[in-house]
């Protein structure tokens, strides 16, 4: 029997949703999730205390806020915000990022509040 | 003190090697690394027997080859390959992907080979 191994196509996925900060699952990968998400805005301040996150900007720019400095990072660039690091993401015009983290990872993470958004949905 | 954050930007980090089928970390999250790589033609068939493995195009489109069947990626799509399937990176022209996968991961898996690139190496 032969498989049928699909892609899965970033602008695709992006198009099946519009939400904003609600990151939607593209893939597993072990006990990770590879999350796409759309975002505008400020976001809470929060810190993942058990876990690193992936932020791969695929479309726009975005801004990542600590406590002690600021990263932008446009189309093609990544950051790695370390564990337990108190961070606020933020866009000026929407931008289209992939997410990655382990299964489970919360989008507030310790913080919580009304911006949570499910943590299972895939897309 | 302000702290200086600094975003990885992949364009640059490819314009800082030439080697085809030598992946170079880029990023370190938890205990996984996230890689770039510069592919051409056939690689060994091989498999990783304790993890998955992601690709994702990011310039120039290649094909993944399964025992029992076949994906192709084009820029902007990825692919999680599971852990212990047999498969063959290959691409016409080159191309340039990430890589995401556990630290210490090699690239030609179990099979090994004149191919086996350094799983450490840095760019």
């Amino acid at each position: 029997t032969t498989m049928k191994y699909t892609p899965i196509n970033l602008q695709e996925k992006f198009s099946k949703f519009t939400a904003q900060w609600e990151p939607k699952i593209v893939a597993k990968m072990n006990d990770y999730h590879l999350k796409l998400a759309r975002i505008q805005g400020d976001f809470t301040w929060h810190s993942h205390p058990k876990t690193d996150e992936t932020f791969i900007v695929v479309e726009g720019a975005m801004r990542i806020d600590f406590r002690d400095g600021t990263v932008t990072l446009q189309e093609g660039e990544m950051f790695v915000v370390p564990k337990g690091a108190e961070h606020k993401p933020y866009a000026e015009k929407e931008c289209r990022i992939i997410l990655i983290e382990p299964a489970g990872t919360t989008n507030t993470g310790d913080a919580g509040g009304e911006k949570t958004a499910q943590d299972n949905a895939w897309v």
